[in-house]
């Protein structure tokens, strides 16, 4: 600890999205460009053999869902049931359908519903040793197409209210499996944090007439790269050191309409962000998040609304105060951050 | 993973305290009896001779605010300042006195407020190897009047709204010193966790007419043990695996308004929580977390508000999902821990 930027005094910041104070603490940070990992990914000393996401071991999986390309052994891509899922697919629809049923023989307050939803797992390549940032920009392309997909079949069904997208890259960012993969979980909710986060933006746009989402894309000191149809960027008030935001040019609230050339073209914004903070940050563990609109919303609700993926490098570990408050301390400026990835070269 | 619990189905549940949905998904679990910390806490294995929090190491640490007793060099706890806080007490106070004051130079959406506030440790004990549940009830009551005591100092300050007392344990808990210790931290704004908790209480207390905390002292399902003055029990939403609220039978707002025999009668309590949680899940990494009430908040605001102790071991890692929806995956019904719980035996 300690450090230059130590001269810099601590701020708090709200984030116009989430609505969350973050505290910016430059005393209990080194330099940001100094920041690495204490928990690099090696890929290489990882054991494969057992490994049930490998290619020929099909078998060993939960049951398939479809896979890139159709009915081909050798798949590109796989899209599976989580052998452990959090929600369960099977159950009676029905007991579901009153999401705020409020289960009165179990006592005052107690508000359940049953655990309806879907949780999948995508893997993104037959190959053990390849990383996400190891395929090509059209590659990703084709997982982030696949997303879509996936998300387009979960929607048929009525109950479901809002789809998360994630991935979990590395130990400590959470993944059990080292095989590249993400998952996908559909919820008969709307999680609190994502109605928060429309409520926000709705706030925003009501106050300004604009998108705070869109706010980012003229923030040059924020600006991280660009590309056809995308900005990356570090938001001013980053929950997390490092954390970078990918945005659409185009205000829209939904990730599952991305098509197939804005898809490839994301594909190489995200290898690029993927491969900077490697560089960077020591192959940091890492998770994405794709930050979507809920489903059965109207077009009025949505207007005010904007999709994007979040990219948060595991640097820190959340404790008692960000257990209690919701409140994260961020040693490092969003400015600082999005300068050092700005410059980092990639060859 | 697979058990028995995996025949029982997932659920989704809201806490009505914190408004947050959590899912309860058997399927992700071992049976409640087998969950084991796999990062246990060895007292013994750390190297003290380097640690500034040990007696007779008082001027390695930043400057003390009060020791107990004082001005004795044998003492047993002291309060001092974080080497690096996170905010500055230094700071022009005037300058954080417009907590809203939108910095427009630095463009559209960007709120922020200066970095105005304390950051203290407490140190636990002068003995390095001495965790906090060895200590008598007696001397835990002794620390707890001790937060009370520097949150009625640090209450002066008009710019303070909001005060968090927590503790790291552990590596994996956030902890980067292993001496006892706990901190405290004061902030000029309310965390939106905070305000969302008493929102929610207000809101709960309008419907019914009652506490939703209070509630809770009546759910025998999820008791666990109780005291002269508290109850600890489950939260029947609980977000974490095994987490434990401790509860006063008082209905009050402010923890810092707790008086020295109510502290030692918690200080039993906590310390019977923490042995059997070190008993039950292999002296686990935790965190714990005084849940209180805002400070300048008018009495009839703070009539439906109820503060209480919450404790939550490390068992698993927050990531992807949980980042991207604020909504946590618990594969352990609260009734299930709670039973496990109040049935270890405590020698
Ligand atoms: N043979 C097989 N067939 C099909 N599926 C298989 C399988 N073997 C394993 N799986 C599944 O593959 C998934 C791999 O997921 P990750 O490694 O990204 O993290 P996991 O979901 O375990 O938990 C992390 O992410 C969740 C959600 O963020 C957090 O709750 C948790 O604490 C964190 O560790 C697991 O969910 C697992 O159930
Ligand atoms: N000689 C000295 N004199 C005075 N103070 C000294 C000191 N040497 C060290 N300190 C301070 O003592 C404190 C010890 O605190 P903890 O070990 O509980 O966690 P820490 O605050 O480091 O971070 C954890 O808790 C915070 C808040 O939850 C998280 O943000 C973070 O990621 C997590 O690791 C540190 O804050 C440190 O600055």
């Amino acid at each position: 600890m300690a450090s230059d930027s130590a001269a810099r005094t601590p701020q708090l910041r709200k984030d116009s999205v989430t609505k969350r104070w973050v505290i910016f603490s430059p005393a209990r940070a080194k330099r940001p460009s100094d920041f690495k990992s204490k928990s690099p990914i090696n890929p290489n000393s990882d054991q494969q053999q057992q490994c049930p996401f490998c290619i020929g071991h099909e078998h060993e999986c939960a049951p398939e869902i479809f896979r890139l390309p159709a009915d081909n052994p050798d798949w590109t891509i796989r899209v599976i049931q989580n052998l452990y899922p959090a929600l369960s697919r099977d159950m009676d629809v029905v007991s579901a359908q009153d999401p705020l049923h409020q289960n009165s023989d179990s006592g005052p307050g107690r508000v359940v519903i049953s655990g309806f939803g879907f949780h999948d797992v995508v893997i993104e390549t037959p190959v053990h040793s390849v990383q996400l940032s190891d395929l090509s920009a059209r590659q990703i392309g084709e997982i982030l197409v696949t997303y879509t997909t996936r998300i387009r079949q979960l929607m048929i069904h009525d109950v479901i209210r809002y789809v998360q997208v994630f991935k979990n890259h590395g130990a400590s960012a959470g993944a059990s499996m080292s095989h590249s993969h993400s998952q996908i979980m559909a919820l008969p909710i709307v999680p609190t944090a994502v109605a928060a986060r429309l409520d926000s933006m709705k706030e925003y746009f009501d106050q300004t007439g604009n998108c705070s989402v869109c706010e980012f894309k003229s923030s040059k000191d924020l600006l991280v790269d660009v590309s056809a149809h995308f900005v990356s960027i570090v938001p001013f008030a980053a929950t997390f050191p490092f954390e970078i935001w990918v945005i659409p040019l185009d205000h829209s609230p939904h990730f599952h309409e991305l098509d197939a050339d804005k898809a490839v073209d994301l594909g190489g914004l995200l290898k690029l962000m993927l491969r900077k903070m490697a560089l960077q940050l020591n192959n940091p563990p890492f998770n994405f998040m794709v930050q979507t609109s809920p489903l059965r919303d109207s077009a009025s609700q949505l207007s005010h609304s904007h999709w994007f993926l979040q990219i948060v490098p595991q640097l820190s570990v959340a404790a008692g105060f960000e257990i209690g408050t919701g409140c994260y301390i961020n040693p490092v400026f969003p400015e600082d951050a999005a300068k050092v990835l700005r410059e980092v070269k990639v060859s």
